[in-house]
């Protein structure tokens, strides 16, 4: 049983009045691919759109069958939150409240003030829509009382600990794919809010990261927060009468996917796009327009490097295919203008006839990203925090031109790829002004070396391979109890 | 001997030409008085003022003869850096740059860029002031081979190490008064750089820190940072061939200054004049305008307590005691006018004929401060994070109200007040406006008691004690070296 936000399907309507199933294609959604193709899945998620309300509704909020992008059909089952709970949980407690706090992203001397809204919007948004995937999930388990259930993410820190209290037996566990701050971090919350959240996902008897410095953090924020008795060595969390084994894996993606999108038509008819375009260096960003991903200062070490560089002047150009994200909220919004004058500012400075430095472009485009991925000299991915960082394992999987990877040291990646890549401080503007140039000058012979192991590791360490070691956590843990 | 960044005393001139010495009251000096006294001390400061400057030639850069305010006589070292290295130093380095990470005040999306001049700042600002420092106490070293060396704060992280090269066997301490922040913060540094200032501080032989938990976060990142091995029980890292003791001793204060300060005929002048315009209620804080302090939402509660206690306006006043600091640096101005603006928004909302919501007095006027320690009813005390803080251990001595401590869970002294204090989380506006009507509501006796044992608790823990508590880990560290 997997429980997320956001489901692998989601309707709308067309012009014409005909109901619409769109496939998502988001992180987690084909992550998950792999488990519905082999395993008989119920889904629980959020209803999002108006049209996944109405499918609820038709089903009386109960499960249905859906079918895969691959044929393989698995249970859905949509909650349809109050709208106003759902909105407080969404746009003001997930993101951006928990959201900045998990990738240090608060500026404290200003922001986030904890006011009513915030409080309002914990006890009437957050704590409701947790109760509501609570609710179907335990719905579910009565059908399945043997199935085990796979929590996702932070919108959901609240749940496990509501279907423990249920049923005392079930066997849970909870992935979480952002960073896990330290304690003093956690005290962006009040005690009694840091705590619940310590807690719930301490209901489960499972809980994973993407990186060891993140299990790391949550097995230290355990015993800070809460006073858990912890067990460094094994990853063992004691507290309230439970223990909680912690593991890291970091989740992989599916080889098969970009191999077949590297010749797919449209995919190449975006590369042939780019070639016309490009000149004799390109370096590529793709990423979400979110503060985390760090976009603006990209753009000032671009300058910095420019300016050091004037012989590399016509001869590079940053392009940058960014997703608008999360745009109802201000922070985001307010980041998305910041990156738009960013641009604006260096390309003001540097422009000439014939050659723009930054190629912005603001789009939620998959198959022009692939695109880019095969044609780029250096690929900068310098988030402040990252969970993971999939960017990172994608690119360079199709790459043709032995692209260089600069990665962040505070992309969860990092602890895979850093050895093959060049380092940076997502800060240090001087030190990723050194990578980009470092990257365009790098000989053949080492470009390749370190691209080829990339993607080997890329391979062998895929999405097939993360699930399963979820499946091994869930019978190791199932052994340890009858011992 | 003693080093620390500023000292004891500090040279003028008078309009007629005469050399003026002023004996400073800031927290360092008056907490090291009582070494002064009973031991033979030797301290080396920077030269800050044109004057020191002067007085620094006046010996050759050497040692010279100086008074303590009781008469006591002991030898000082002024250290004259070159101004723009020592400005870079102060003003780029220290403050900002490290202040500013080691209380969580950054907003990471946008600052700080880790730009040429930060880079520029370190190595010819942090770098050769510290070498300055380093020069001083071996050429002291030479003269008293036997002398401890008790190093202290932010100033000189590197100094240490630039001693121990020359002296191997010199017994040195350092005392950090700022918070220790956990490890995924100290990454706003690129990673050469906090690799430095963690192996400077484990150049001592004793690290001292004012609370366990920043103890406990420098175990831990020296672990993190460095890869050093830590005995947590023993507080005990050993790393590069050494082994460094790290302890937690939290400062106190000298009761019996506060005892005649009491009844200055000074501070009884302030005192009728606060009397005078006082209503009902005293809510008081006293701080300097730095952005760790958390004046703006203290503001904010304070404006959240009246909208929901109408019964209380014209009945209560917020006096805010705020020393300007550090205006040189654009973010410690930006705060200050933050300050202002928030203060005029709630006085314009608010104020009514005769009722001022809050009286905003920006001016360093310790006597002032004192006789409004006085006449709090409540002391709200709300930094977002605090090596120690001085002043929730100052005011309750002299309170004649039975006033209440509001305090920070971030605040260093919470470790030892918390129990006695309303604890409050420095975002939570909702949190301290409770907090603000709970003082101004409590039963007598019950603020009473809470008042007696925090004053017994600050009687008892006392400077003299602090101070030999660091003279027993001095003992306590030589003794573990002949075993």
């Amino acid at each position: 049983m997997v429980v997320s936000n956001r489901g692998p399907v989601s309707y709308a309507r067309s012009p014409e009045g005909e109901r619409l199933v769109r496939r998502g294609g988001g992180g987690l959604v084909t992550a998950l691919r792999s488990l519905v193709a082999h395993h008989d899945v119920t889904w629980i998620a959020s209803a999002m759109s108006e049209e996944d309300r109405l499918v609820a509704e038709e089903h009386a909020g109960e499960a249905f069958e859906e079918t895969a992008r691959d044929g393989s059909s698995y249970r859905l089952r949509l909650v349809a939150h109050d709208p106003s709970a759902y909105d407080w949980h969404y746009n003001v407690v997930a993101n951006p409240t928990l959201w900045f706090l998990q990738h240090y992203l608060w500026g404290l001397p200003y922001t986030p003030d904890l006011d009513l809204g915030l409080h309002n919007a914990w006890s009437n948004g957050y704590l409701p829509v947790n109760e509501g995937f609570a609710a179907a999930t335990v719905a579910e388990l009565e059908l399945e009382p043997h199935a085990s259930v796979f929590f996702h993410d932070y919108h959901l820190y609240l749940a496990p600990r509501l279907v423990r209290e249920q049923r005392p037996d079930a066997l849970t566990t909870h992935f979480v794919h952002v960073p896990w701050p330290q304690s003093d971090y956690w005290h962006v919350l009040p005690e009694h809010l840091r705590r619940k959240i310590h807690q719930g996902l301490l209901a489960n008897d499972i809980v994973g990261f993407h990186t060891r410095r993140w299990r790391r953090n949550f097995l230290r924020s355990c015993e800070d927060v809460l006073g858990a008795e912890v067990d460094y060595a094994r990853g063992v969390v004691r507290h309230g009468g439970r223990h909680t084994l912690v593991t890291s894996h970091p989740i992989g993606i599916d080889p098969l996917e970009f191999d077949e999108l590297k010749d797919d038509p449209r995919v190449l008819e975006y590369e042939r796009l780019i070639v016309e375009r490009r000149p004799e260096f390109l370096v590529l960003r793709v990423d979400r327009t979110d503060p985390s991903k760090n976009v603006v200062r990209g753009f000032r070490a671009f300058a910095f490097f420019l300016d050091v560089h004037p012989e590399l002047h016509g001869r590079v150009t940053m392009l940058a295919l960014l997703d608008p994200s999360r745009q109802d909220i201000p922070e985001y919004s307010e980041y998305l203008a910041a990156i738009q004058r960013e641009a604006r500012i260096v390309n003001d400075r540097f422009q000439r006839e014939g050659w723009q430095p930054i190629d912005l472009q603001i789009a939620d485009n998959f198959l022009q990203s692939v695109a880019a991925y095969k044609q780029y000299d250096a690929l900068l991915v310098n988030p402040i925090f990252d969970g993971l960082n999939l960017v990172s394992k994608e690119a360079p999987l199709v790459n043709g031109r032995d692209g260089v990877l600069i990665l962040s040291e505070n992309a969860g990646s990092h602890e895979e790829l850093g050895r093959w890549a060049l380092t940076v401080n997502p800060l240090d503007l001087y030190g990723q002004a050194q990578a980009i140039h470092a990257a365009l000058t790098m000989p053949a012979e080492e470009r390749r070396a370190r691209l080829e192991a990339t993607c080997a590791h890329v391979r062998a360490r895929d999405l097939a391979s993360w699930i399963a070691a979820q499946l091994e956590d869930l019978d190791r843990f199932s052994a340890s109890l009858v011992v």
